[in-house]
């Protein structure tokens, strides 16, 4: 298949918007990576990848601004140049035709965004909001900020990138740090506080603070915090094992928006240093410019590279959870296996760190809150109060379902539009109708992100196979309440007798049996295992 | 009349922008009513209600946007064809044609938004901050939450949809509930906290909390605070009256939205319960699929429905104001009656809250007012230091006037491009001349809501037939101070002499002879009075 | 020269982008005025400078937004018409073809602006910050907020109509007000917290407050608080020096925008009262109408005008520093020199308050510093850990550099848009490439405003001629470190050796060489002066 050819598919795949699980274009373009003359097994295989590739961009378009889709297709042409590069002389000419036909695509769709525009303010993100769910993020809503062979930072999205729903948090973001077995992650401060929970594995940290320097190490259920402007960096002390943090970062300079700075780098990672002109650096160092030149020309590697078990023994002597060295008051971690969980029973157990538990975590207001689901349970449906949770999977599967009437409004809207027909409980709907709500549901995997707003009524299903982990950081927490809607402590049961037989419409008495037959409180017997019984 | 002339003068309707209140367009609807062929007296009833419809709608067309338009204009396509049904079976595709119109006057409408907002960014806004005064909002910018025969809930739109110059008020909202004697408001939650004032009735508030449920009656003068995420429910357990609640409300979610989440319920109010999967309900309640489509299928009724004497009486046997029930340390409301006015002559009397005197607005950062104006009365001009006042009337009728920099400028600039004539005092105008203010002045009367921004000098008066009752939420309340600028604590009294001098341009004796005249505090004599006198 | 000529210039200058220092267009507007017939000197001179206005505005014609460009193109028809009318009769129709093309213009410009706007959101924002530098502020972005002749107040632009990289600074305003000696500027109050620094002079303020007046003498130095909505008044009590305050602004009401509030005043400043109808003055004032007319119609005088020294004499007789009359717990001000450097050797000397230290600054989370550096001296690069810093040059030159990568990331996209070419070290760049930085660098003279937002490198650097002085307000200072990144107290000499071997790629003796070769700690000799050394 042509270098011309593959461009084409790829304007072709993105241009189209159909949904259906068996698209005939997928098998089209399949079918043309067997019709390529002189293609070995290997690429066919690769076209094929591609094919698929070209079909998930397909299906998750709507979710992509233009501007992202140009990027992406640039990047596109730049990676099939490289590829092509081995196998053909001429390919510049060809990358460039292919950027432009991105450029000319691009155009075109920003002209229809436009064009959209015209349709209200806001229309592409209310657009986005009524055909896709804007609570759940998956891998591909995460954008790789950094990465070499020895590990990654991947970063997700702008909340308000996804939906103006989510303004609330527009101020967090997630990432999550890989690192191979016996690597040192080097020295860099953000323009963001940083909160991290360590998924797996075990490490050290070190924080340069402005009179001294902080170590300790790090193990799995870990919460440590890293502040604003503190130059830190980072060990993978395991032999085998990958370390791997979440982490929730609170920019302080512009909303939602943060900066990496390395110092201590030379050309890759990029020292802030060269920023600086011969003549300060030399200044400043009270060097010649060439000792300055060569200080920060050596590091190529990387931010993420090799150490040695020398360097990483040295550099992990700390102690378990570090004494914090300020008057020793308070330790620099927190580890939220060792705290009694809040609820605990044969499907589950539920804990919680809340601010005022954790010097490191008054300032920002934010819970962090672990549950761990046995095979086949389920959560009692709940809400929170007032706090948003942001929820990533550390391991397992399963699926969410959440009551949401923000989307049930504007699906409604859409509806309406089509077809009233389904409507039929509707036929005579007054102006005031109350709210109806949509459900929201979706799979979760490992490193999925879901966004659960407060007041919004949520239950989280483990499959039949895995125990379901799930890391959550409850943004807004003080004074938060977790209501439960089934199970022992159920807010419907603490209704008065009189209020039972109002709202639901029938005696008291009925509704209460139904109300306490389940007796268990937080954590259930899920659905899949009940139909097994 | 046919339906689609009914369409056609929906159009016409909403397309023109005259304002005379004898208008010849409402006329030759209702005209056209009485010529409907075969129409009996109910019908034509119906035909003319409708008219006025849609001159109401007509005469603030310009505080909605076209997409507000476009769906109003749906709804009344679709409202239409229900009500058509009963008389023609081919109404689907008249129905279609009467969206297709909707749709072609909105894209027709948003092409001249456009082409406006090409004359500058947020040119529609500022658009309406010129030909509207954004700081008054009245019956027309309500819209209709949830309404049943035995009550209603309307809530006031967005600050900012009518002015970007309220975007510091942007996460406050107003609403009003009113329900009709001995009936029951459902049990449900906000994503929001509520400050609610009873300016009517008599009640009885319920709120389930985590551990305990919180019971108190309630009655005219009461504040009470109900916390985001609580589950609660209301009685109006007078016989007689209507209960009448005027709320702010303040979104923990997204800045400015709420919805509202009905757990007790069925299909009107819908349950939230019912976005969850069967498998899933019958999993949490552990019970048979049957019970739990049982128990969220009966209630139809809406969201505030009719109780009988015995459950209002069994649901009000709670203490006036109700003790705490934790610790005792407060009450549940806080009667603003019950304090010592601050102002009181015979013009008027001022009641306030401050947060540090009522638990329950401590966190808040709001304090509540309440001011009740003699017949004639007015109070001194006055401004508050840093809190945004929003104010609802109560009860009564008059004006009020206030000083604003803001609309002055917009003004003077539209001046400058029409007619530089009649500026004469400004022939001489250097580039850095000083802010210039222009009066925004209108009527009051029950449900009127006025914002007051921080700094802006105000003036209320009070009609000669009626006493004048407002209740004002203050917002940013914390270090307010309250500045009167006429009357015996006059801010330009306690100008030094010199300072008096110079400023004015006077002797200091003549302008403090001026000063002195008011010997009243803060409710005066008002005009209509002096010139009765 | 015919005043359709000087439209015509004015249309072709602010059309041009050229940046020439000899402007060949600017030399030929000077030619013609030279060519005007029956002018005088006068009026030659007063063409030429209007040259150089235009000049100066073509040159940062791309600071401002078309609906600015729009009202200066107005107002500068406006002043023509207004010098005209003493030469001829018919300059209305003059004015009017003027401001005619002015709206062309206009409308030309939103066109190619809408065009621009196209290529995604933001874009006029974007070309911006490609084009400029979003962090520098000089003489041409402030405005004037009041000027008469006896002094005047500049206002700084929004930040966030400079670049939406500074949102996270949105609700600060920077304001210079300059009075000449033996001045009285009269009495205002703002919707908006005032911290104010006086760069230069001595003065007195009052302000009013609800029960009470603060007065307190001024000088050099000093940093005092005026609260939101307190009616001030100053003067200049020198007999020949300029008083010059620089304020920091802090609106209440709508995020960044504010409003200044003349009470005592007439026509000029226009006095808020005078936006009350006069039934309602009468009745506030209780005096005749006449009267009331007669004590707001004596000031046409401007805001800032002259006093006897018999009037500066009798406002002036307040303690240095005041004490603060309420419970004399704190004084009115706080001189920053009283108190002993941080940082101080014979490079130079660096001073600051925090916010815990001076019970003013206490709810406002602000620190205020003041370095005052050596002839040819500069700062080490250092940071701040969480506060953005806006520093305002009180007197001397020099330059600064700081590391931004921000910037750099716009950058490189444009770049890759055109010449992939240049950029050879990133032939191979994997997506996960960290960032890179740019330098900002800009002069630095009296006035520049300089906006260092947190975690960003910086460094400052004097002139070889002159002191350089600057006094800096931290916004968001709580729990503020400030990093230095060499000389003694050097962040990365605090990494352990093994994270310098590792992070710099080369022994750890090495890096430590250079890291500790420096010997000052805060203030250095600057590259000038190693130069000539």
């Amino acid at each position: 298949m042509s270098y011309k050819a593959i461009c084409l598919v790829l304007l072709l795949a993105s241009a189209t918007v159909a949904l259906a699980s068996q698209d005939p274009k997928l098998q089209q373009c399949k079918h043309q990576c067997h019709s390529q003359r002189h293609a070995d097994d290997k690429q066919i295989r690769q076209c094929e990848d591609r094919c698929e590739d070209y079909y998930r961009q397909k299906h998750h378009d709507n979710d992509r601004s233009p501007i992202q889709k140009l990027r992406e297709c640039n990047r596109d042409c730049e990676r099939r140049h490289q590829e092509q590069e081995q196998e053909q002389e001429h390919g510049d000419r060809q990358r460039e035709d292919c950027q432009r036909r991105c450029q000319e695509r691009y155009e075109k769709e920003t002209q229809s965004y436009e064009e959209r525009g015209r349709h209200g303010r806001d229309s592409y993100q209310e657009y986005q909001k009524q055909t896709n769910n804007p609570y759940v993020f998956e891998d591909r809503h995460f954008f790789t900020g950094m990465q070499t062979q020895h590990g990654r930072l991947r970063i997700l999205q702008k909340f308000t990138e996804r939906s103006d729903l989510l303004r609330g948090i527009e101020n967090y973001r997630v990432a999550v740090l890989e690192a191979q077995p016996q690597t040192f992650i080097l020295p860099s401060h953000l323009d963001a506080d940083i909160l991290a929970f360590v998924a797996r594995g075990r490490g050290a940290v070190n924080m340069v603070r402005e009179e001294r320097r902080e170590s300790f190490n790090i193990k799995e259920g870990d919460i440590f915090r890293i502040h604003a402007g503190t130059t830190s960096y980072l060990v993978n002390r395991d032999n085998n094992e990958r370390l791997v943090l979440i982490k929730l970062i609170q920019p302080v300079n512009t909303p939602g928006q943060f900066e990496q700075f390395y110092g201590a780098g030379g050309q890759n990672p990029e020292s802030y240093f060269k920023a600086f002109s011969d003549e300060i650096l030399e200044a400043a160092f009270n060097v010649d410019g060439e000792r300055v030149k060569r200080l920060f020309g050596q590091q190529r590697q990387g931010a993420i590279i090799k150490a040695s078990s020398e360097q990483i023994r040295s550099m992990s002597q700390h102690q378990e959870g570090g004494i914090w060295p300020f008057g020793g008051e308070s330790k620099g971690t927190h580890n939220i296996y060792d705290k009694r969980p809040i609820y605990n029973n044969k499907y589950g157990q539920y804990y919680e760190v809340e601010s005022s538990q954790f010097r490191q975590l008054r300032d920002l207001d934010i819970a962090i809150s672990f549950s761990n689901m046995s095979q086949g349970a389920m959560t009692v449906p709940f809400y929170n109060s007032k706090a948003a949770k942001i929820a990533v999977v550390v391991e397992g599967e399963g699926y969410f379902e959440m009551a949401c009437p923000h989307l049930s409004q504007s699906q409604s809207q859409r509806q309406s539009r089509r077809s009233e027909e389904e409507e039929e409980e509707e036929s005579y709907r007054p102006r005031g109708e109350t709210t109806s709500y949509k459900t929201v549901r979706s799979r979760l995997s490992t490193g999925t992100v879901v966004v659960v707003p407060a007041g919004h009524p949520f239950v989280a299903v483990a499959s039949n196979n895995q125990n379901l982990q799930i890391v959550s950081f409850k943004v807004n927490a003080d004074n938060n309440e977790q209501f439960t809607l089934a199970g022992r402590r159920n807010v419907m049961n603490q209704l008065e007798r009189e209020a039972k037989e109002l709202a639901f419409g029938m005696p008291a008495r009925e509704v209460e049996e139904v109300l306490r037959s389940q007796k268990e409180e937080f954590f259930l017997e899920g659905p899949g295992r009940r139909a097994d019984a």
